[in-house]
């Protein structure tokens, strides 16, 4: 079968691999009829050295079940299913918790050990406690919102309840990735009175403002801070979603977070220790966020997606097939593309 | 009138000082009962340069309203007051929420610009905001515990809410002062069900297990982080309260506490930076914590001082007049008394 491979930085092949199959019992063999390319596949892109390995990468899916193992029970073979970015059994304390990103039998796709679902097919582990079957089609208009299940609405979500978006609270939404812009479906699902969206490119504030943004600071730094106040009221915002992972941005959020508030951080920390420890301390500033545990929050946004309540799929600008996943890595490298969805 | 004065590390004097009064129509003039001395005075007794100025120490108190000025309505002449470390206006947004350590016209006791409490009188600002009434007399036996509502308990309190102790965690107490021996109490008034102590000096150990501590990890660095996991089950505790302040503290609470786990941190942080942010984000663990808003949880506190369910009094191992307040510091600084008590 075909599947995408990183070698290092900028070097992203769709190359020829062993066919993906059933090899635990508790395994599915999902057939993908839609993946896509992760901001946090463009830390890689960036940065990976050759001597780290070869990584077959993709961690977002929809895809149908081709074969299951002999002790997998709920899913079944043509059920069309969400391949959230984490597998997870199901049954630990912590799947019982909601917070399958720490099951104790799980794992992550698409990193160096474990092949990613930018490719023909994928071997799902522990199909039962991982895949979520959908009640659609494959050729459902919904399949891009659909598809942000796997990852970016849920982790957008993730970052709004860690962030504690209440009703009437004032959220900043830091970065206008597809994570960030998802955040800000979230933020406005919860019942946010005031969403600022700290972004610069005007394809993804035009989203952002479609989604229910309704300030857009293009500051950075102090600038963006004081300008967050200024248009807050004089002491931040209450909930802050921080969706880009740069030690900057946590500089920011500490900043513009009103006392007493919260950030919800789920851009994958590129920072040894977090900042401003004494500002959060005085200001009784809340950290929290993670790994989305997105498997846990399908029941929950499934149906404002099919009721078309919620459009996260349209983060998606542009569509490509298997063979041009090299280009689609490069588009949104380059913020050329939002998110960019492989087709089957 | 005479007051605790502080020059530099190891240098704090009792002198004669001008006496306190009404300055401003919201003011009440105090004349201090019961005052004491506190871990976070051990800072500046351990480390304030020469150069620093002079500080007036002291922010615990329970004292009688000598005077008040004329804008004051609710407190009155007579009235015997506890004194939160921090003043408030009791008016503003953060005080509405219970955020009184952020109010907006509100400051902290025994600064250098604000005299403190270890005196024969303070100068209260904002008294409506600041001072509770109690419904005893000066004379109480309870009146060891009923001071501890002044900061100790209710930032013991505080680390236990922002740590999210709820009925049936496993908790984790890190450090065994005064703060800490509340926060056992705090954990288990809130229904922990394995309270596991941190902490190395027998008598507070002792105190720690009266209060209701289960296990005694008396391992430092990773050996405590290991045997914290071995008594809790093997994935951490729920919720720990830091309540020391050092990069190591903060460092051994990310290590112990479980996969969504919380850290309630109110040691004022000598870091200025939080550590393990990646392990904390791969455990989506949550740290919050700050100065206690005590002035907010002494409704929720006294009934359980007046009617005898909990006596955070009992950390005083050490009642000494004002002109004992030096050798109180040497020996709190030496870990010769755990908190030591000033009787007028």
């Amino acid at each position: 079968m075909r599947a995408t491979v990183m070698y290092q930085a900028g070097d992203v092949r769709i190359e020829n691999v062993p066919d993906a199959s059933v090899v635990d019992p508790t395994d599915a063999l999902v057939r993908v009829t839609r993946a896509c390319i992760c901001g946090s596949d463009l830390w890689p892109y960036k940065e990976m050295a050759p001597d780290q390995g070869v990584r077959r990468m993709g961690h977002e899916a929809i895809g149908v079940v081709e074969a299951v193992g002999r002790d997998v029970r709920t899913i079944k073979v043509g059920d069309l299913v969400v391949m959230p970015f984490a597998w997870s059994d199901g049954s630990c304390a912590f799947c019982h918790e909601g917070l399958q990103t720490s099951c104790i039998h799980g794992g992550f796709f698409g990193t160096i050990e474990i092949p990613g679902a930018q490719a023909e097919a994928v071997r799902v582990p522990l199909a039962d406690g991982t895949l979520f079957a959908l009640p659609t089609r494959e050729d459902d208009a919904l399949m891009p919102s659909l598809l942000t299940l796997s990852d970016v609405m849920g982790t957008g979500h993730h970052a709004a309840r860690m962030a504690a978006v209440r009703r009437g609270h004032k959220v900043a939404v830091i970065g206008d990735g597809a994570v960030g812009l998802c955040g800000v479906i979230a933020a406005k699902r919860l019942g946010a009175e005031q969403i600022l969206l700290l972004g610069r490119h005007p394809d993804r504030i035009a989203l952002a403002r479609a989604f229910g943004a309704t300030d857009i600071v293009t500051e950075r730094g102090e600038a963006a801070v004081d300008r967050v106040r200024g248009l807050s009221g004089g002491f931040g915002v209450h909930s802050v979603l921080e969706c880009v992972g740069s030690e900057q941005a946590m500089l920011s959020a500490i900043g513009i977070t009103r006392p007493g508030g919260a950030i919800g951080r789920v851009g994958v920390p590129h920072y040894a220790a977090i900042p401003s420890s004494l500002p959060a301390f005085y200001n009784n500033i809340t950290i929290g966020g993670g790994p989305a545990p997105v498997r846990a929050y399908i029941d929950e946004l499934l149906p404002d997606i099919l009721e078309g309540r919620i459009e996260p799929g349209r983060v998606f600008d542009r569509v490509t097939n298997l063979d041009g996943v090299p280009e689609g890595y490069r588009a949104m490298n380059e913020r050329e593309a939002i998110k960019v969805m492989i087709a089957f």
